[in-house]
Parts: structure tokens; C-alpha cells; sequence
């Protein structure tokens, strides 16, 4: 901050959230610029730690005084770039951090009033508690905020049964790109007084306004589970798999996920105390039934079921964790796919979702294209299949270099995408858009709806300063 | 139709939809210009009675270059005016009746793409058929329109479980303000690509375009039942009770409706046939259960449930339905006060909603108001209390003109409207703004939100003529 416009600058900023809460020598400011998995590098005029409602709105006051641009920021997790500044350094980045308390929790109501930097773990931790339960569960939870989950609309594992975060956001409060505080904390289930507002911020990725507390909903946790894997010959069969479960099992059937047996066995490689409880079959559908009724049948009914998709030829084995310690293990096997597949070496990764009814077909073409493209590439394939989200990822063939396949992302992005389209699908299912897929999103959205997108984006932010450069 | 501008437009709009589709007589005007109940009545140069999304769009495209305002219309069961035109008569009244064709049912998927004016059960119908369920259900089903669920972000007798219209919707088809068509008719569960723009439709009253089809979720059907109607001291019990079901029961748990016993009372006496089989109490609570699984115990875990909620000290006596026979009775109990109640005379109605955990003080203390400013006036309090919902309503002391009691609507409402914002509930929990609570509208929302509400107003419908005078 060198010239007399910067320094006012950092004198109002510091004079709204005290001098030790902002950051302007590089090296603190440092790990705010980066992502987490490195691949975004920014500038900034400084990174801004306000502890307040009204110390946010006081930093989006002088940044909108002296011209300059916000960059909202929660844990620093997500996959598009969203939360790190752009490379011209006139950007202040906002850090909700130290905003994490919990400001209420109201049991018959079901709901918990939290401020936007808590972390996912913490709000789980805080629903505990209060003998209730919070559904959203990721791989970042540890680190990301709440904030960040709303402002990405996060996905997760129990999304089949629960939604994504949008369904589990009662109220927000935002601070506004003028400044301006939009109190909207209600804890509501049903309210039809006019635009549903919040919508609006949920899945924003911070360029409507920031974000700084949130009501969600809470829910009775549950006290019976059952986790199972099983062995399908491809996904048409898993996809059948899925819909005699749904009946049978109902609300309990909270996740459904599909593996190929290349992703399984990088869980394995990589983490070789993992189980490898069905050996020699292509396609692994990892289900999770859970009940909060303690009386509840939930793994014999899951049992049964699976029993009878076996004898109809549907499934070709299973096997039903026994303790809490084999349902850990068969998750396992799916949650390290993302760390053992970086470990392989970099992969050319897609974050897509389709009509669960297309999944099956859209394999087989994209399969055909993609070998046809590159001949002996490798399938990373696994994701949410009860979502219809498939983390649908290619790494080179075997032997070759790595890096030097990474050169043909464009070109394998426009087979996948290309095919995505096609079937209806989206380019990102749960990641978002950040800075990463913006030029994808102005390929496959209509005209139509990227003017709708640009009206809304000019009519909360006219100058154009809540984080640019990010979806739009 | 008098000058040349309207001719020019009459001839376009005939052009469009065809001669035999634009109304413009006075008498074969007449349904679609009063509201169902009779209580809006408005004019128009014509009803239009497009069949088709083109049609449709080629209606707007003629009004906007004609200047003139459209009044989108579904089943004109709407409760607070929103789809009666205005008394100007300067609106063409668009009817969305003809426009009811399924267009697709995936069962692999579980959605169903459907357009805007088939009516409810329609839906419902082609959910049955297909071995799934819709479960949206409320009492103008068999009339309303999906479109005008969906405009008005319905709710009805099984949100607790299933949430309201909007978590119902996965895409929409939108002919915008400009004549343009928006396809948003995506069937994905995770779509995280820029903002979600269907969210702006839902609830929206019609007044930022026309809806023209929709994507809705579809489910397991529930295959065993268990239907309860239990006696509580108070709405505070009721409330203890809820939340004792709650884990009990977790996602089984679909309704769960409070009944004064005056309420009862009144349709046991409208409906002479309907039984009364726990007479003597003062609250009542109408609970249901179900479950998609055939195995299911779900009758006997409500039972025991109840049991031990008599033995707590916080239900007084409860009767487990024994057929569908007997549970039809026990809704027909709760679904028949609204009808009795109209036999009664007219009320001071409000549909307001709360959080659960504030509903026995707002009970408290608003009847202690209302009887202070209005002496002998008789409560009849009933509605969704699983989801906050009430409807509280207010009528004549006996014997009194329960007209002249009308007289004091405005002062009522300043009592009631006020200690909802104190305790942090809405004015319109699902039957939404339209013409009539636009006052009220604006008295209780903050000043940023009405402007966020105006801004997305202004750019989506920068010229006003989409049906005006709604909403905002």
C-alpha cells in the first residue's frame, strides 16, 4: 500500500476491524492467496480479518469508498479457485475466519444460528451437542466454513437423503456489495412473503455479497445404521440396484456410491490396511442406510434387499459391515480415492452430474471417445451415483508421462463436456464455477440464461466489486 | 377492444394462440376475472389460452409491443388475489389451462417434466401411474394448476417430510418479461453452475415471467401407514410431543397438525357423520406416519410412541387409526375446518408461521391481546405446527354480527402481524402476497429487503408489465 488513496485505505480498515486484523506484509498475507491445492496464485492490498457483522459491512464501506474490489474468503478449500484474488493486487481479500461463534440453538425448532466462519466441524460438533444432527459431510469439513459450504452450495455424502446445502439453509444474513447489512435470519420453514432472497447467496460464490451468519436445519440423529458393499457387473446395474433400494429402504437410504474397481484399487494401494472384502469385479456400489428410530431393522432390511437384488442378477455379491469399524473401512475405500489418485500423479478431472437414468450410457460413450482420443488412457471413475454426481476423472495410460497428458485437458474436457451437455447434465455438479470454469460456463449455458445470471449480477452489484472475476 | 391499438393487438394475439383461444366477450371473461373465493375482482382486454410454450411466448412478445401489462392465470384457486387482474383493464389475462400435457416420466431418475397448467392430481395421477408419488397434496388439488404451485411456492400437508413446492422443483421453463423462452428444464440433483435461477421463479407469484413447465422429484409411494389423533393440554405440549416424535419416527414423521378443540368441534358439527373419539380435551394433535418398506412397523413404533408419551404426562389420550377408513375420518376432521368454519360466517384469517419453539407464548400472548381489544371474540386455531404454520383465525363473539366483527380485520391484523415479527415469523406462510397483503408487505419487511426485492424486479421486468400490482 504505497500511494495516499492506499494508505486512507488501510487507515479506514484498520480503524474497522484493528490493526492487528489487517494483513499487508506478503508473507502473512500469503497463505490467503493461494488455494489449497495450489493451483491459484493472487495479489491483494491487504487481507481484512473482521470478528463482526459490522465490521464486515465497515471493510465493504471503505473498499467501496476507495474503489476496491472484495474477495470473500471462508476455509480456502474449494476446487475452482473461488475464494483467491486475481492477479492485479487492487483487491482487499475478506477473511471470515475469526467470525465462527455459535449464536443459537433453538432445539424444538430444530434449527442453529451460526456465523459464516465456523468450520463444518464445528457446526456438526455444535448440533451433537445439543442431541441433534447437522447432515452435511465432506472431505474438507475440518478446515472449510459454513460460509463457504452456502457459498458454494457444497454437495457431500448424504445429499440423496438430505440435499445439498441450499435445502439446508433456512436464513442468512449478508452484508451487501454497498455496505449495507441484509438481516434474513430467520429459521422458518415456510415463509411466502415475496422473492425468497437467500436463494440468491447460496451458490453465489461471494459475488452477490458476503455472507456472515446462517440458520440451518437440524434433524434427529441417527441410532441405526447399516453400510454395504456390493459388486455389480457395470452402472446399468447399479443404477437398477439403486432403484429397487429406494422403495424398500425409503428416507433411510442416505448414500449411494458408485466405484469403479481401478478407483477401489487405488484406495487400496495406497492405504494398504484397507480391506479388500470383494475381489475380481469391475463396479462397487457402496450404500448407507441409517434410521433414528433405535428400534429400527435397518441392516436387516438392507440385508433382505440385497439378498434378493443377488438372486434376481441385478447384484453379483455383497458384503454388510458388522461393526462400526468395517463401515468405516468400506467408506474408506471410497474417501481415499481423491488422495490416492493425487499421489498416481495429476489427472484430468471433471465434476459432472447427468439424470441418474443417463449415467449408464454416458459411460459407455464417453468410454468409446475418450479411448478412441487417447488410446490407453486410464477411467478414474467414482462419485455420488444416487446424485447423479460422478467425479469422472482420466489419467494417462500406463508408461506414459503424466504431465505431458495433462497438456490434453482442453481437448478431453470438450469430449466429457460435450457429452455432458448432450445428456443434460452440468459441467459442475458440486465444485462450482470460481475462476477455474468460466469459460466453460459461457460455453454450455444458453444466452438466455447468462443474460438472466449478468441482470442479476449488475442489479446487487452495479460497480462490479464482490469478487470479480469469480462465475460470471 | 375498441381503438387501433387494441385491434392491432387483438389480431397478433389471434395470430398467435388462434381466434377460438382469446376471450373477449364480458360473460366468457367472467371466471377467469374474479378469484375463486370472490373476493378480487379485476378487468382485462382479453383472456388469452395458449396451448403451447411458443404460444405463450409469442402472447408476451404481442403485449410487450403493444405496452400492455399479462396477469399469468393456473387454476385461480390462489388465496390472496395474485392472479386476478387489476380494475384498469389495460392486462391480457394469460390462462394456462390448456397447456397440461405430461411431457416425460423417468423412473431411473424419479422426475417427471410436466407443464404449468395441469392440475395437481393430474400430477399426482401420472406419479401414481408410473409406480412413484408426488407428494405435494393440499385442498384445491383437484383445480389448482402445478404452475400455480410452483408461483406460489405451495405447501400443504406434508412439508415436515418433503419440504414445500420449492424443494419439490428441479427445473422450469420460464417465457420471461421480454417474450424470450428460458429452458432451465434440467432434472439434476447437483448443479452448481453460476445461480440458480429457478429459485427466482418459485414463489415469485408470476410476477418476473410465466412459468410454462416444470421438473418436479418424485419418490418411493409409502406402503404402510399409521395415523393418530392424540389430546394436549396446550400447544406447549403439542410441541413436546413433536419433538419426542421426532427421533422416534425420524423420517417417517410426515404430518403433524394442531386442532383447538373448538376447530374440531366446528367440523363434527358441518360434518355430522365425522366421528369424535376423544371428546373433552382442549388441543389436539393429527399425527402421520409413514413408510415406503412393506416391513415396516411404522403403526406400532407411532403406538408405543404415544404410549409413553401418555405415561410422560404430555399427551392425555390418543386413538390410533385402524383403517384407511378410520384415517380418513381423522383428516377429514382437520381438513374439513376450513369449510365449516366458512359455513360459520366470515373470520379474520391469518396465515402465519413461527418458529415451533415459539408457538405456545405467541399463543399466550395473542390471545390475551386480541381478547383485551376485542371481548367474547372466539379463536379458531389450527394448522401445520410440525412446520410453524398456523392459521389463526378470529370470529364473532356468540351472537354478535360476525360482519360488523369484519370491521375490525385491520386492527386485528396490527395485533397479530405485530407479536409474528416479534417473535421473528412471516405474515404469509403459504399462501404468498398477490394483491391483498401487499400493505402488510411492506410494513414488515426491512428496507433492504423490499430494495434487493425491487432490484430483481427491475432487472427482470424492467418494463412492469408482468403482472403489476402483485406481490410488490
Amino acid at each position: 500500500m504505497a500511494d495516499n488513496g492506499a494508505t486512507t485505505l488501510q487507515s479506514r480498515l484498520e480503524a474497522a476491524v484493528g490493526k492487528a486484523h489487517i494483513l499487508t506484509a506478503e508473507a502473512e498475507m500469503a497463505p490467503y492467496l493461494t488455494d489449497w491445492r495450489g493451483r491459484f496464485h493472487g495479489h491483494a492490498l491487504a487481507v481484512a480479518r473482521p470478528q463482526s457483522t459490522p465490521e464486515v459491512a465497515a471493510v465493504v464501506h471503505a473498499c467501496v469508498e476507495a474503489g476496491v474490489a472484495l474477495v470473500p474468503q471462508g476455509g480456502n478449500t474449494g476446487q475452482c479457485g473461488g475464494a483467491t484474488p486475481d492477479a492485479s493486487g487492487h483487491a482487499v481479500v475478506v477473511s471470515l475466519a475469526r467470525m465462527d461463534r455459535v449464536r443459537a440453538i433453538d432445539h424444538d425448532n430444530a434449527t442453529l444460528t451460526v456465523e459464516a466462519g465456523a468450520t463444518l466441524v464445528a457446526v456438526q460438533e455444535a448440533a451433537r451437542e445439543a442431541g441433534l444432527m447437522f447432515p452435511l459431510s465432506l472431505a474438507a469439513e475440518g478446515s472449510c466454513t459454513i460460509g463457504g459450504n452456502l457459498s458454494t452450495n457444497a454437495g457431500g455424502t448424504a445429499v440423496l437423503r438430505y440435499g445439498n446445502t441450499r435445502e439446508l439453509v433456512l436464513g442468512v444474513e449478508v452484508v451487501l456489495p454497498d455496505g449495507r447489512i441484509w438481516d434474513g435470519l430467520r429459521g422458518l420453514r415456510k415463509d411466502n412473503t415475496g422473492y425468497d432472497l437467500k436463494q440468491l447467496f447460496i451458490g453465489a460464490e461471494g459475488t452477490l455479497g458476503i455472507v456472515t451468519a446462517v440458520v440451518v436445519k437440524l434433524f434427529a440423529a441417527p441410532r441405526s445404521r447399516g453400510t454395504a458393499l456390493v459388486a455389480v457387473a457395470d452402472a446399468g446395474a447399479a443404477v437398477q440396484l439403486l432403484r429397487r433400494l429406494k422403495p424398500v429402504l425409503g428416507d433411510r437410504l442416505v448414500g449411494f456410491e458408485l466405484m469403479s474397481a481401478y478407483s477401489m484399487q487405488l484406495s487400496q494401494k495406497h492405504m494398504p490396511a484397507l480391506p479388500d472384502p470383494l475381489p475380481g469385479h469391475p463396479w462397487y456400489a457402496l450404500v448407507q442406510a441409517d434410521d433414528s428410530a433405535d428400534t429400527s431393522t435397518v441392516a436387516e432390511l438392507l440385508e433382505s434387499a440385497l439378498g434378493a437384488a443377488i438372486e434376481a442378477g441385478i447384484a453379483k455379491d455383497a458384503t454388510i459391515a458388522q461393526s462400526l469399524e468395517q463401515a468405516a473401512d468400506l467408506w474408506a475405500l471410497r474417501e481415499n480415492i481423491a488422495e490416492a489418485q493425487r499421489r498416481e500423479g495429476p489427472n484430468i478431472k471433471h465434476d459432472i452430474s447427468l439424470p441418474v437414468s443417463a449415467i449408464p450410457r454416458f459411460l459407455d460413450e464417453a468410454a468409446g471417445a475418450l479411448t478412441l482420443a487417447f488410446p490407453g488412457l486410464v477411467f478414474v471413475t467414482f462419485g455420488h451415483l444416487g446424485d447423479g454426481n460422478l467425479h469422472y476423472n482420466l489419467a494417462a495410460p500406463p508408461g506414459a508421462s503424466a504431465d505431458a497428458f495433462m497438456a490434453n485437458t482442453e481437448r478431453a474436457n470438450r469430449i466429457v463436456h460435450d457429452l455432458v451437455a448432450a445428456h443434460g447434465g452440468s459441467i459442475s455438479a458440486e465444485h462450482g464455477i470460481g475462476q477455474m470454469k468460466r469459460e466453460e460456463l459461457v460455453r454450455y449455458k444458453s444466452e438466455v440464461e447468462l443474460d438472466l445470471m449478468r441482470a442479476i449480477k449488475r442489479a446487487l452489484d452495479p460497480r462490479g466489486t464482490m469478487n470479480p472475476g469469480k462465475v460470471l
